[in-house]
């Protein structure tokens, strides 16, 4: 339903910085134009004529940003999880995702996905799709049409994969590449293009040479996969051996942000100084992807540092390396590791705390998408409403505990309502 | 529902042993005067005229142990995780626990809990009250009316514990312990009394050596906390510096297993060689709780170590140190943390697989309670029926790789139907 103005009555809760959360009890978050106006004890004499939802007692949040999640992986999540990284990728992976050659099983199937998507906290989301450009397409208008923002990519691979799941040559992949950002730059409000080299195994020098090009002339941001496991990290090392380190290496072809190429890298897990420091220079925003870590037995990225070093950082889910879309489990679960990585790897990085994750569920994914996060003037109007009784509550928390509560506690069945970019999804 | 002979008709699978699956799709499990009779491709001719329960197309398996969990936390559960074990003790946990000096608090909070067991996959669970011994009988009033099978233990705590939350002296302790077991000793089929010593740091010496005679009288079984967290392992030591371990300062008051002494040890994240070789000697049960461990920042369990020690381990969820009562959610996280165990501390201790995973969810703590966990003749009917549809399955999953997904993405809303001790809870 598309409202311009109105306001939103209930428990409101944002994040102003990484420490700290706003919260307003009864509270009024304000839409004007489409856009958020901010957040108010009482009614300011303006909106008085604006229509008012009545969510009292329920939370209000800004909505999720999911940094890094494949799409065609959504169909098979959580399976094959005792498989090693490579013989997952094999069995499971990169089978599923030669099927999306077909667009009738990829609309179907990028349904279930989207679908999933609507209901959930997640109100925008940064994701892969396959080398096929046409299912890609249909991705993205499913999308658009389901009322979500997000950022698609169409991959890219033309070397070191299967037969049947490996573009002809870095031409082929380029032109096809091509041919998908004339298609989309332009082509719907909320739903983006964005480049997409699967990781650097599989491309080329030719083909990232090729889609450095790219990236200046058509001038779209970037996503691809940094230092996740060491034996990756081995193999990027053989391929690129002149380079200092693995994001260097996407760095000598502009593929590794700066100002006119935000970028996104998803793990991070094992990048050491020469690297983040690099990721400091280009503005970097990790995707960071808890679940992913220890399904895939990768590690635990030391997000603290990120954080100390003021590098962007947001949460992925990383469907199917992780197997919930829904952001609360990715801000669980990077709490849960970052104190196992205290515990066990090094006491000098304190854990990640609720507020903490919460701002990189909101403010931290967001922010690469623009004023998006927080529910103050000019901000995108991202919200949901999540209905917290079944924990029981009782009236005897504020509403930072209930925060935290949701963060543990929540299934997927629990969103109310939502609201992307000031359209009511439902 | 009571019925003495009967057969569920589905997809049914159950752990043979440690790393052996059985499955039948389309099978017969038969419950025969109560128990179990075995799984059949076929329905022999002798259960011809049993009742038919057609769950045809789900998933059939064995009910799950909760071998750790306290009851009173849960009212509370998944708040002030960003707190300190201590600080998390003194803000939520005793001022919680002492509520329970109230029956009628006691009543409503309790039956909370035993409803949300009811509807979950869990049928058995070794349960932690308070060292309210009124409260904790109406604990198992309402575990007996639900159906459920439970050890639930009075508490006790006679030192170091604030004003408000300690027994008025070893004696008082001891003789409130002696009523609450001449109480319950009989009273209930399905649910039976468990010794329960807090863990060391609260039970004088005097107490616990009145404890281990109550456990020779009564024969009863034990459960405590061992080796969860450095501070309290230190606290341990300086406490009892004669002991060897801390196990060791458990069995010089014969509380720490044999024979005649059944007992669980909750967590063992800590426990070194000499520990280990007494738990395997005395036939301790370890309750692996891996959410808990890493969400008060314990650490990560060995617990290949000790399934290759020969040392019976179940799992726990720990309700309130851990935020999850579904026995699915700690297979998951058993998973993921061994597998950063695997990565981070010691690369020779493989990571547990979901097989086995479901093999200490079932049989792994159905054993303390005698032949529970599976489906073969002679063990108890504890069953559950799930319906994994919501994970969009097709058809096209063999029933191990389904029982994967439910692994990684139950919620507490997909067990339609539930037997336990071959009664039909609903």
């Amino acid at each position: 339903m598309k409202r311009e103005n109105f306001v939103c009555k209930g428990d409101i809760c944002y994040s102003q910085n990484l420490q700290t959360l706003h919260t307003v009890q009864n509270g009024y978050l304000v839409c004007e134009n489409g856009v958020c106006a901010g957040v108010f004890d009482t009614l300011p004499e303006q909106y008085k004529n604006f229509d008012i939802l009545d969510y009292t007692g329920k939370l209000i949040l800004p909505g999720f940003t999911d940094l890094h999640v494949h799409a065609p992986q959504h169909r098979f999540r959580a399976l094959g999880m005792d498989l090693e990284l490579l013989e997952w990728l094999e069995t499971h992976t990169f089978p599923q995702e030669a099927k999306y050659a077909d667009t009738t099983y990829a609309k179907e199937n990028y349904a279930r996905f989207v679908e999933e998507m609507k209901k959930g906290p997640n109100t925008r989301a940064c994701v892969f799709g396959t080398i096929h450009g046409a299912s890609t397409e249909i991705l993205m208008e499913l999308l658009e049409n389901a009322g979500l923002c997000a950022m698609v990519g169409k991959v890219n691979m033309d070397r070191n994969s299967p037969d049947y799941l490996q573009e002809e040559s870095a031409e082929v992949s380029a032109k096809d590449t091509i041919t998908f950002l004339e298609h989309m730059k332009q082509k719907y409000p909320h739903v983006t293009p964005i480049l997409t080299p699967r990781f650097l195994p599989t491309c080329s020098d030719t083909l990232l040479t090729k889609l450095g090009d790219i990236q200046k002339k058509y001038k779209i941001p970037v996503q691809s996969h940094l230092s996740e496991n060491t034996s990756e990290v081995e193999w990027v090392k053989e391929l690129f051996p002149t380079s200092s380190c693995y994001g260097d290496a996407y760095d000598s072809f502009g593929l590794f942000g700066g100002e006119s190429c935000p970028t996104i890298m998803a793990h991070c897990v094992l990048s050491g100084e020469v690297e983040i420091a690099l990721m400091k220079k280009r503005g970097i925003f990790v995707a960071h992807c808890p679940e992913s870590n220890s399904n895939l037995l990768s590690g635990i990225a030391p997000i603290r540092r990120y954080l100390d070093e003021g590098i962007s950082v947001g949460l992925g889910s990383d469907i199917a390396g992780g197997t919930r879309c829904s952001i609360f489990y990715a801000m669980a679960e990077a709490v849960r590791m970052s104190k196992m990585r205290w515990r066990l790897v090094d006491e000098s990085l304190a854990p990640l705390t609720v507020p903490e994750v919460f701002y990189l569920a909101t403010v931290g994914g967001g922010a690469f998408f623009g004023k998006v996060g927080k529910f103050e003037k000019g901000y995108a109007f991202d919200a949901f409403v999540l209905d917290d009784s079944r924990y029981d509550n009782k009236g005897e928390y504020n509403i930072a505990q209930r925060l935290e509560r949701a963060v543990y506690l929540s299934n997927d069945d629990e969103v109310l309502h939502k609201f992307v970019a000031g359209r009511q999804l439902f």
